[in-house]
């Protein structure tokens, strides 16, 4: 009971830390992802090493640094929507990354393909969350419940998945890749974010119909269980459980945010770009 | 003899054919991007598989089409800028690629890491080409020309290094790399493209002053053959000299366009941002 009183402990001061982050400042937001890119990109490197894939240990948490870093400077100005930038500035990191290799030990593929990956997973894929939050608050109709609703999904759809596959789970899911996963937690998982979505999105985004609602809810509950099995992919190959043990009964880093490094991006583009 | 004449007649036909698709519209542009993509491909999996990296022979070729067609339908509408899409287009066939490997066999990491990549290298920087279009042919002030200096550019930067490098070359630049090239053909490459865009550049570009023409030129000078070098470390590692025999001396459809890659996206973000 006190490692579940600890667990709850840590996942309070973590969202509390995110949501003031998010509210106050887009450097504030943008300061946050740095930190958490930084670190996550340290657990990744671990990771890759483990699976034998020589990547020094400085190159991904440095280099992942620059997108946030130079996305969130450009937010303060006037220019709310940083997205037009963002193409542009990941050849950045990638081009940092290439130059490196071509002066790096063979084998260099391995250190070239990897690399590149990290750039997309663990930079490309977190400022999204700073991209979200710059569209939601340039529209005084929207703001802060906006850039919750992928947040709130993905916890629900955690939580209900994690519940319901203890309660009822029989079918396992992927016993491969994350062995505890079952088809009950799955589907329970996604329910419950369909479930949500039809009523936060419609009261927060009247334009949006009961249906569309509906179907992204069914979307980022998929998207959230697919980032988690992802990740999992790679701490499979590494052969560990989590990415490190930095937060103790969360896992590390990397393990806290793997599903919210896809429900944002595909919330996001749907706010900016299909709605 | 015979050798030289049919090099010099593959490369008149692939030139003429290029710039006359680039000319006449944007869906042939596209077109053969679209075909290009679909061979490099196919070229690119038999160097993975050659490297011990199980990606399927379908899967490449099929995921890397989405994003050229995507854009050249939506290029043939009103909007003439298909950059702001390309962020968002890009994502559908890294998830196609990320939704395969949940399902392929063990070792997964590689397959999802190397997909990546190829989407990033043989989808994403190609596409630039139509997007370099786009913009050239939107101003009136523009059009052909402009798409046509980082194509003169790297091919002069080409032919540049490799012609001195055989008259003067005696100081290996990267010999694990690629054995053939030399310092002295490196400097020459990007001395004529220097030159080329000092004269080229502020007759078409009149804003552009001489001093950024060069840089310019220099740096679309290094590029061009840090792309070489980056096909290269694929090749090396998967022990052959050419991507395919495809084009007879040129080697494959990869070879012929390595450096195009890394050429056109840097110009196409000078011009739309930097500039």
């Amino acid at each position: 009971v006190s490692k579940l009183i600890r667990r709850i402990g840590v996942g309070v001061i973590l969202i509390a830390v995110v949501l003031a982050a998010i509210f106050f400042h887009p450097l504030l937001t943008g300061g946050l992802l740095a930190l958490w890119i930084f670190l996550a990109s340290r657990e990744f490197t671990e990771l890759l090493r483990k699976q034998g894939i020589g990547v020094p240990r400085w190159l991904l948490p440095l280099v992942n640094l620059v997108l946030p870093i130079v996305l969130a400077i450009w937010s303060v100005g006037l220019k709310r929507d940083v997205s037009p930038g963002v193409v542009a500035f990941v050849f950045l990191p990638l081009a940092i990354v290439w130059g490196y290799v071509l002066f790096a030990r063979a084998p260099r593929a391995p250190k070239l393909v990897y690399g590149s990956f990290a750039v997309l997973y663990l930079s490309l894929l977190p400022v999204h969350l700073l991209m979200l939050r710059q569209v939601a608050f340039a529209d005084a109709a929207w703001g802060f419940p906006i850039v919750l609703y992928p947040l709130l999904s993905t916890w629900l759809n955690d939580t209900g998945a994690y519940g319901f596959g203890k309660w009822l789970g029989r079918h396992k899911l992927s016993p491969e890749i994350s062995p505890n996963k079952t088809w009950e937690g799955f589907l329970a998982g996604i329910v419950v974010s369909a479930v949500f979505s039809a009523f936060y999105l419609p009261y927060f985004i009247p334009e949006t119909g009961l249906v569309a609602a509906v179907v992204l809810g069914l979307v980022l509950g998929v998207a959230a269980q697919a980032g988690d099995l992802v990740e999992s992919v790679f701490k499979r190959e590494a052969g560990v459980k989590d990415s490190s043990s930095a937060l103790s009964e969360h896992g590390g880093f990397l393990d806290r945010a793997d599903s919210l490094l896809f429900t944002i991006p595909i919330f996001y583009y749907y706010l900016c770009c299909i709605r």
